[in-house]
């Protein structure tokens, strides 16, 4: 009884956002095309017409359950409160590579439909991926770039952005198949390669 | 008239051959969807009919004009006869640059078809980018590889896979937006990132 009446009492917002959680949840364990509205009514014991009534239809169902995944990466890969720019890289990398863990089959469906050519796809991964990145130099600020050895100049910028997909590339390979290689060694390899790229970046004359 | 006698003296291999090339040529300007058989044939001024002989359908089609393209790209930056393996780096990322900027769209349009989820294309985008990237290992031999500082381990092969990401999705964002960078500055630090990535691997315990 408690519990109707909480949800009685929930206002629409957190009711859809409650839902989108919901729909992250089974992007875990299931591709994009699979999760549809069929599935999340059932097993948020709603009907399908009234997520309708949440969601539009089901581009807005997807777009807005991949946005809501999209902002839970960035939120849990946030800087954290650490004093020293290594540590604070590793932590971000550490809770990246748990993201990509815990929802390999989404993450990698999202990508597939970034890349697939469907823009608004491609506007919330591209964006993540700024967000990311850009947020290395923006909470980083000057003295924090001093002390892991990066300038903040175009080319680096296209270096750091370049080692996203470099990340990436090594992070999903890395699920896929960790051939002896250990966890902290990957994080530590990730940073390592961030500073290196932004070593070698291009300069801009 | 001579061109005549040679058409009909043309094996079935090497029209299909020279078909495949102007399909390819198509595909520099044009994404894969809009390379169809339809403008292949006003372009050889050949019937369709005949076009489908050749290449069965139109799935078919794609598939044979992006093998082509792959082999192409595989060929035309393979390793060259320089005593350096710094000299010959440059030359093949310079080679691979350029294809990219004549290839742009098709370049593209095939990433997303490989992404998107089509199997085929995906095969032959992985393959290609494995050929690349194990290359570097094969053409440079022990001693290529002790020049350059790159050891031949599982994490450093994880790590020049995940290079190639880089190198693409710099190259991509440089041929959108050069930025101020020039042509060989972005070459060098393409060639720089790869050593440096190498050098901060996972190790393998």
């Amino acid at each position: 009884m408690t519990q109707t009446s909480a949800r009685v009492r929930m206002s629409p917002d957190d009711r859809r956002a409650q839902l989108l959680e919901l729909g992250v949840g089974l992007l875990a364990t299931r591709n994009l095309d699979e999760v549809t509205i069929d599935l999340l009514a059932v097993e948020a014991g709603i009907s399908r017409g009234l997520l309708y009534h949440y969601f539009g239809n089901k581009q807005e169902f997807h777009e807005a359950i991949v946005e809501r995944a999209v902002d839970d990466l960035i939120e849990v890969t946030a800087p954290v409160d650490l004093p020293g720019m290594g540590e604070r890289m590793l932590v971000s990398l550490d809770r990246y590579v748990g993201f990509v863990e815990s929802n390999h089959r989404g993450y990698v469906s999202l990508r597939r439909a970034a890349f697939g050519g469907n823009p608004r796809m491609w506007e919330l991964y591209d964006g993540a991926r700024r967000a990311l990145t850009d947020r290395i130099f923006d909470s980083a600020g000057p003295d924090g770039l001093a002390e892991l050895g990066i300038a903040d100049t175009v080319g680096v910028r296209l270096a750091v952005r370049a080692w996203a997909a470099y990340a990436e590339d090594a992070v999903l390979a890395w699920v896929d198949d960790p051939r002896g290689i250990a966890r902290d060694d990957l994080l530590a390899s990730l940073a390592g390669a961030l500073v290196a790229v932004a070593g070698t970046a291009p300069p801009v004359r």
